[in-house]
């Protein structure tokens, strides 16, 4: 058993896993062209933010490995009109234009085009591997704040497939497996679309950690029957003061949460706090359509013309949420000066490790 | 457009609605035999302890309408070989064998066979007509609790189909259509079966009341994005002390409604408590198979061999629930003697009646 990748990178080729065929079917597909990348993408083959960062980049990096050109203006040019392309193929994933930019960024450091083909494959490398170092501590800091903690529960899948390796609110689990510690999780489905039952509980499974799935309507009974610990999730976005919009369904769990007296986290990388928002008011929700809903596989649970309400996400107030665990470490409240805070110290460290 | 109802009878002939067809066929059945309404019962066509205690006695009434004896001993042997037959078709539903137990204990004041033959199908008439009787009430009192809130939300379907007429929780909502109260209504879908996907949102439809889906996940943010005022559910089983146990999924509302400090009602006929049972930690919980979960439609949507926790049903601790709406008038905390006093007042009165 081992923490299943979603990524992989020889040296020369570049294959993801195909999680819409999850979990009947495990398979890899080659990604050979900007083209096939741009497919990926919009087609859900490949998800989670980070995962979408990191193909992007190696897509872009192998694409401008055939650009027929000696010259640099033509050569940014190519590139430029490729990560605009490819930019548009998700535009609600932050790490998309994020690892993009990137790419345009070192290229324009060197000067010739034989540099630029290097450089570029050697930054998505490097974009890679800062995610997976990313998710491997906020497994350590998330396996710190759990404690003796093993009765955990959680929703979606932020997990090792939507990252490089490790996952966010999935990193404890996989690294505690590694580290010989047996949790019992808890996975919520997670309406309309089930990453939590098609994906977290695969996942999980692969890693041979103790996962359980339940129907997110369970939350509140299983956390009283089964005696749940604490309730790790991912995030979208939080805002200045702590608010975190994620999933629909994680608001749900915040307030059990609060009322069964256990401890909430929110795992995410430092890339995931947006301080031009101030609080989760500000955070518009995407509404989605009707058919995530009365449909499922194809088949209709409610008749066509059913009104539905479907929010892709909801927002969960600071108040219910007792520390954020990051890449850099634990912010607890009071978060509108503690969010700050650790983000201007860890610019302040990136600065003086390049004095 | 109106109130869909279950289960009719012209005097001559039993039909029934088949709940496994909605939402996409509306399709009625003629129930000729004892065998035909076991079948119906066993095959969930027929669904909602009341409507199952109904059809029950009228099918037993048919039946008994050919028995070939002129012997009353013969008739009553008969009689209670079929009514114990019938009521092993759903063991757990208490107002099965209620209903049954009726037609048996009215047939012991007659002297002829064909004074028996009358007065069964004249009792399965009654039982048929005071449900009817008490939704309407429970309506009528769930509608002066409601006063001017319009939007609310619900979960399951304890509603028209699962009774007479009118429902329980969704009494209210027929009731006030009906007086011209426009509602708007929020269905929880209620994983794992879609009774609110499947049915509560078709039977509001037929009656013309406004009704949105929403995913069980969907509730807090629902609650707080389209400023929902109040919730209401039905009831399985009600403890001495108020605590309820309901559709998995209750107690997740009730705790909302706490939180966002809107009103929580349970809506149920008095022959829903059970007042041997002094708490909600009595209440047996059951499990249900995993596939319920893992598989919907048939295809599967987690991996066969995936570990479930599948409760049916949760108990909500009394003291989240704001009033108890029966159809014999509101019952407010403190439960443990509220709830004791109106059954009693009730018995008391039933018995000045008689006298």
């Amino acid at each position: 058993m081992s923490i299943p990748l979603s990524i992989k990178w020889d040296g020369k080729q570049l294959v993801v896993l195909d999680q819409q065929k999850l979990p009947h079917e495990i398979v890899y597909i080659k990604l050979e062209a900007l083209k096939d990348v741009y497919e990926a993408i919009i087609t859900l083959k490949v998800r989670g933010a980070p995962a979408i960062g990191i193909t992007a980049a190696y897509g872009l990096a192998i694409e401008a490995q055939g650009y027929k050109t000696n010259s640099m203006i033509d050569f940014l040019a190519l590139l430029k009109k490729d990560a605009t392309y490819l930019g548009e193929s998700r535009p609600t994933a932050v790490n998309l234009v994020w690892a993009l930019d990137r790419l345009l960024t070192v290229v324009s450091l060197v000067d010739s085009v034989s540099d630029a083909k290097q450089i570029l494959i050697e930054e998505a490398i490097v974009i890679h591997k800062e995610d997976e170092e990313s998710c491997r501590n906020i497994g350590e800091f998330g396996l710190s704040l759990l404690g003796d903690k093993t009765k955990v529960m959680t929703i979606c899948n932020a997990g090792s497939i939507a990252t490089a390796k490790y996952g966010t609110a999935l990193a404890p689990f996989h690294l505690g497996k590694e580290l010989g510690k047996e949790f019992e999780v808890f996975a919520c489905e997670t309406r309309p679309l089930f990453q939590g039952g098609r994906l977290t509980v695969w996942e999980l499974q692969q890693s041979g950690v103790d996962v359980t799935l339940i129907t997110d309507s369970m939350a509140a009974h299983t956390i009283s029957a089964k005696g749940i610990e604490a309730i790790i999730v991912g995030a979208d976005r939080i805002a200045k003061n702590g608010d975190t919009a994620n999933k629909i369904g994680t608001l749900n769990l915040a307030i059990l949460a609060f009322v069964y007296g256990i401890p909430f986290y929110v795992a995410a990388p430092s890339s995931t706090f947006d301080l031009s928002i101030n609080n989760g008011v500000e955070i518009p929700i995407e509404e989605r359509k009707a058919e995530e809903i009365t449909h499922i596989n194809g088949k209709s649970i409610a008749l066509s013309n059913t009104k539905v309400f479907n929010p892709a996400f909801d927002v969960t107030p600071a108040k219910y949420i007792t520390a954020i665990i990051t890449e850099k470490g634990i912010i607890y409240p009071d978060y509108c000066d503690n969010i700050s805070a650790q983000l201007a110290n860890s610019i302040e460290k990136e600065k003086n490790n390049e004095n």
